[in-house]
């Protein structure tokens, strides 16, 4: 019997993935449908690609190639990569572009980001000055931006990883004290800092949140290189301001979940991985924790776990809608609250998810592409009916 | 022509490290040999083996295996882990030992672990107060009380591995004050704020500091298993307060290398390693640098990088053969100068050491123990002669 309190299964309405990460290629057709698997109804899709994605026509041919994979119960959705290239014209030609089914812009935003921060962004921008015409263009059109919050780690101001995020705070509020009608997200907050700022600004100002954040501090990503993402997990107390503003319900706060696939060799490199090429033994392990097939069930349990099970429809759909102005999505979704003694191997999140590679991956090497997925080998709270 | 800013060769007396991790069994006999080839004459050997040293009889048994696998270039001294079966008679049983060859004590000092931060520290201490008695007893024999200066990561607090030092340091003040005599040093500092709080303190408290601490951030250990190390690095301006402190030769800060051999097989775990366990795919790697075998070279390598090379002797020798009250170490190691255009094959730092394993490792497995240091691949500055 399900009850206000402590219900056994929830109902919601089409949930939609503010932020993934899907690739190309074979990786893309291996995690692709997984955005439909964990529960989502349309997903916006990052445009660092290789090359990114810095025009209408790419944005669209990457589109195109993705929905091979995917059937017609999920919609994605397009952002193209700030960059020089980017014209007035073709943000005017990107705020023209319809999907065939919705009716709907296929391509909603434009993404930012700083250089050198996270995968695929040695293209990033440096200032913000060069971009206003761009930006002013978006406003009339009322295209998104969506900002990658870091500046890049800097010495002379003892910037680091921890503290890239709250440095960025500056450009996001001299952003919309320039472009009040714009509107912005503030992608993947990791601190108070963040929360506190987006909630200072204006209606046009939102914020993503993603589920690994809940639950991460930096000491899940010390030493732990499937738990290592870019904003880094931070502190408790920034852990605990994220849980708040999921749980308040706060209207301009949702799911966007970074998911963001890397093949096992990139996330683990292994002594044998290497080789015996001297350099490459001090390579690093790729940022980016993997949601997209478990997405839905994952925030359901996380929200369960502090509380805010009552706020998963505003986290993971209402709030979004509303931002992003979408209408007509209709697909429900239902959660079954799982036991947690029963043991039951649907609700156990996989070791990876695998997809045997029939061209050469790299290197001449043949292989299967496996991705870790976030919660490997544990036991979900909540499954998709 | 070696002149004094910028000279070819340099000769180091009697370099001591204060602070070394060598293991047990294969992995010793692995990195024992290390002491010597970088460049030591001493070294102090830390007891969270398995299990830890508790008592004399287990130490001194402990330093006669190690001795197995070193020549007589190199003393051993050990230190005992601090735990409630420390008695004020174990402690004057420590204080007698007597090094067969120098006549010193071989046992100088107790190591004190909080709970759960390190390697093995499982058994770590949770409250000083109930340490008093046999720090008093050390106070009378002149035994150094060696700390791991970290507390526990803890959520009220919102202390995470960033912080831990730092909120570890009121727990130096109070036993500085309540044992003004005691020798007392502050392990591996990381942080301005660890060198102020030693600064303040006395001539009986002084501080170690690694190598590898003059030149890794956090930026350097995210998603970089061989960088991460507990405590971890922390922030540009906290590297900066170590290499000032270096740079000035204070004469209560010195080197403690906390060279830490891990088989690579758990500093770089991969998805091969990890087979088809569920559980096993979140876990993570082991914290710990490797530099015992280029370790003087390292040295000489990063204090030059920081303009700091005339502070070589009293960071490797001087400062702690004073605090120690080491006499009689008469070798010399000479340093020279590389040519960083010359490719010199000697100052390449090995991918990895190896040793062919004779017995089963673990798991029935068969295999090599394999060692990555830091600087993998890297050229070295400086050379052993």
């Amino acid at each position: 019997m399900a009850t206000k309190s402590s219900p056994q299964s929830i109902e919601v309405h089409a949930p939609v993935d503010m932020h993934v990460h899907v690739r190309q290629g074979e990786m893309a057709s291996l995690v692709v449908p997984h955005v439909e698997q964990g529960g989502m109804t349309l997903a916006y899709v990052m445009p660092n690609t290789v090359p990114p994605l810095t025009s209408v026509d790419q944005c669209l041919a990457y589109l195109d190639e993705l929905e091979k994979y995917t059937s017609s119960n999920v919609e994605l959705v397009g952002t193209l990569y700030l960059h020089p290239s980017l014209t007035r014209e073709e943000i005017a030609k990107a705020a023209a572009t319809k999907h065939p089914r919705s009716g709907r812009r296929r391509i909603m935003g434009v993404k930012s980001y700083p250089r050198g921060v996270t995968t695929n962004s040695e293209g990033g921008i440096e200032s913000y000055e060069a971009y206003y015409e761009v930006f002013d263009e978006m406003q009339k059109h009322d295209m998104v931006l969506n900002l990658h919050g870091e500046v890049p780690s800097n010495e002379e101001n003892n910037i680091t990883v921890m503290t890239a995020e709250a440095a960025f705070l500056q450009h996001l509020h001299s952003l919309h004290a320039r472009f009040p009608n714009l509107r912005i997200v503030l992608e993947h907050a990791t601190t108070e800092a963040a929360v506190e700022a987006v909630k200072k600004c204006g209606e046009t100002v939102a914020c993503t949140i993603t589920p690994h954040h809940l639950e991460l501090i930096v000491d899940d990503w010390a030493g732990k290189p499937l738990h290592f993402c870019k904003p880094v997990a931070k502190t408790y107390n920034d852990r605990k301001a994220l849980r708040k503003v999921i749980a308040e319900g706060h209207a301009r706060f949702f799911l966007g979940s970074d998911s963001a696939p890397h093949p096992v060799t990139s996330k683990l490199p292994s002594a044998s991985t290497h080789g015996s090429s001297h350099a490459a033994l001090n390579c690093g392990c790729a940022a980016g924790v993997y949601t997209s097939a478990i997405l839905l069930p994952l925030c359901a349990s996380l929200l369960d776990s502090f509380g805010a099970l009552d706020r998963l429809s505003s986290y993971v759909s209402d709030n979004a809608r509303r931002f992003y102005k979408f209408d007509g999505l209709n697909r429900k979704v239902t959660l079954h609250k799982v036991d947690s003694s029963s043991q039951d191997q649907r609700a156990i999140v996989p070791g990876s998810y695998t997809l045997d590679a029939h061209a050469q991956i790299k290197d001449g090497e043949k292989g299967k592409i496996q991705v870790v997925p976030f919660w490997s080998g544990k036991q979900l709270g909540w499954i998709i009916a």
